[in-house]
């Protein structure tokens, strides 16, 4: 009745950005990204039959609120499938993704409470069927299953069966690095929950945005196949732009981007323009990942690090799926 | 054989992003402006018969290239329609647009030639027809015809007929006073012809974008009728966005912002939260307009001095449409 996973975060180059269905979260257009190395959660459940509710810890310390609501609302989702429908959990998790990193937790931390709580409970799920289910817990989450360059399908099934996440290449394919660029001012207005929810009823470029994504999709998968740096970084760069550009369309209008953030993408586009080949991408929130090659590492870096308005830089390899402990 | 005239400027409030003829200037949305009081051109134009080509000063400097071909085109337009076609003018424009203040000199500048040329070639048009003719040399300058509140309908003949300005509200209708903010850096790597195309071209938001002028246009016309500044101001904003949303999606995707442009958009709203009701506007390039409120000038003006990477901040009120002198 206890089990250990360890589960990667990973970064979108192609962005999940709406939901078609909130509830079991599927989203209106399938996404694809890359698993980072550096930054990953390890999580252990436990079900006993002498607690009264679950407990959650993140890093040792108790967790209450809305994170702790989540967490037992994907148990019930595990435990409901169960015979064990009255056992609740401790669950202890160790986040190693950095905070200064940037990245939002729960794509690894759902990926590795899925997989980690599933086994506890007895259940023998395949990659698949547990990227089903993690995708309930955090949308995101369901592509951290998988390392290395993973799509996440969108399905077309109301009961979201075909809605998971499947392998492009692993992460031994090819090694694009990618730069976590955090800036000192990191304030956000809008969640992107709320973003994408208020894009999706009333942007104009919605629309635009879905009928985009089939091509974006068809042309990066085959640039990843060939390993075409140019090729993957353009599209993954081009597919950000659009995703930010619906939220300037919504009503009230609202960016994530702040002055740093324009200035790291302008500083990107600069270093392309001195022959080192980096592209950046942006996920709901003013910090900028930044792809590049490993020969260009210590250039890279350097140049982040010199931006005035960033706060650091931090660099991670392609990372492989969830893993038992 | 000579006449003398003087136009002023004006910055877009729904903007004119696109065309459907690039020939006679048509284009795909209808747009509104306020013309501007600080900023205009004055030009005189005077037929001779003893002239071999056309002679073009722009604040008493001889001018040729590109510029010079864009004023004999126009000229020969005004020239074929009547009994003196192979008469060359001289022109001598002043810009008192201050080349610090960042708006283009096209708008005041075709809209002082078209009026100053057809008088002097012995036309008697009436406004409209005035704003006709000044469309085919500038499509924003048609615009400048008139005072205040100025809408271009775009019409939808082929011949151009119905494509031309009407006023609105005259520049006494209210006064809403314009702050032009000037960046440090200006630099601009598309045009804003090209970026036009190009956005209309290959922009899958560009559909979305015409979709919603028709409501953002009624819209601000009751907000001005009705001298909403929040209603206006809001509008004019989220028109802005919207247009520059556009170039994100564009292949290869552009923007026309830069760091400290993003900083002035922060700024303003700030502004706001503080309780100083202002608003932004920015057109085909980096630098950003600021609507604001008379009893507000001094602050505003202050704090848009103080934002780092701002050079220069040129205030305005609303100006009169062309005049002969």
């Amino acid at each position: 009745m206890k089990a250990t996973a360890k589960a990667h975060t990973n970064i979108a180059l192609i962005k999940y950005w709406g939901k078609r269905n909130e509830d079991i979260i599927l989203p209106t257009n399938s996404s694809l990204s890359l698993t980072l190395d550096g930054f990953y959660t390890t999580t252990t459940v436990a079900f006993h039959d002498d607690l009264s509710r679950d407990v959650f810890t993140l890093n040792d310390q108790i967790i209450e609120g809305e994170s702790y609501n989540r967490v037992t609302k994907f148990l019930d989702l595990i435990r409901n499938q169960s015979e064990k429908k009255h056992l609740f959990a401790e669950v202890h998790s160790i986040n190693t993704v950095p905070t200064a990193a940037g990245f939002a937790s729960s794509a690894s931390g759902f990926a590795a409470l899925a997989a980690a709580s599933t086994r506890a409970i007895g259940f023998n799920v395949n990659d698949e069927e547990l990227s089903r289910l993690t995708r309930q817990g955090s949308g995101s989450a369901c592509r951290s299953i998988y390392g290395g360059f993973v799509e996440w399908e969108m399905g077309s099934r109301e009961d979201g069966l075909d809605s998971h996440a499947i392998q492009i290449a692993s992460e031994k394919h090819w090694d694009v690095r990618v730069a976590a660029v955090v800036l000192s001012s990191t304030e956000k207005k809008v969640s992107s929950r709320a973003g994408m929810k208020r894009t999706v009823e009333t942007s104009p470029f919605y629309t635009g945005w879905l009928d985009s994504i089939p091509y974006d999709m068809k042309e990066i998968k085959a640039a990843i196949r060939e390993k075409d740096f140019e090729k993957t970084g353009s599209i993954a760069e081009a597919n950000c732009l659009k995703m930010h550009a619906t939220t300037l369309g919504a009503n009230p209008p609202f960016t994530y981007w702040h002055d740093t953030t324009m200035r790291v993408m302008q500083t990107v586009q600069e270093m392309r323009e001195n022959g080192i080949p980096a592209y950046f991408t942006i996920d709901a929130g003013p910090n900028v990942k930044v792809l590049y090659l490993p020969e260009n590492e210590d250039k890279v870096k350097k140049v982040l690090e010199d931006i005035p308005g960033v706060s650091d830089v931090t660099l991670s390899k392609p990372g492989p799926g969830v893993t038992y402990l």
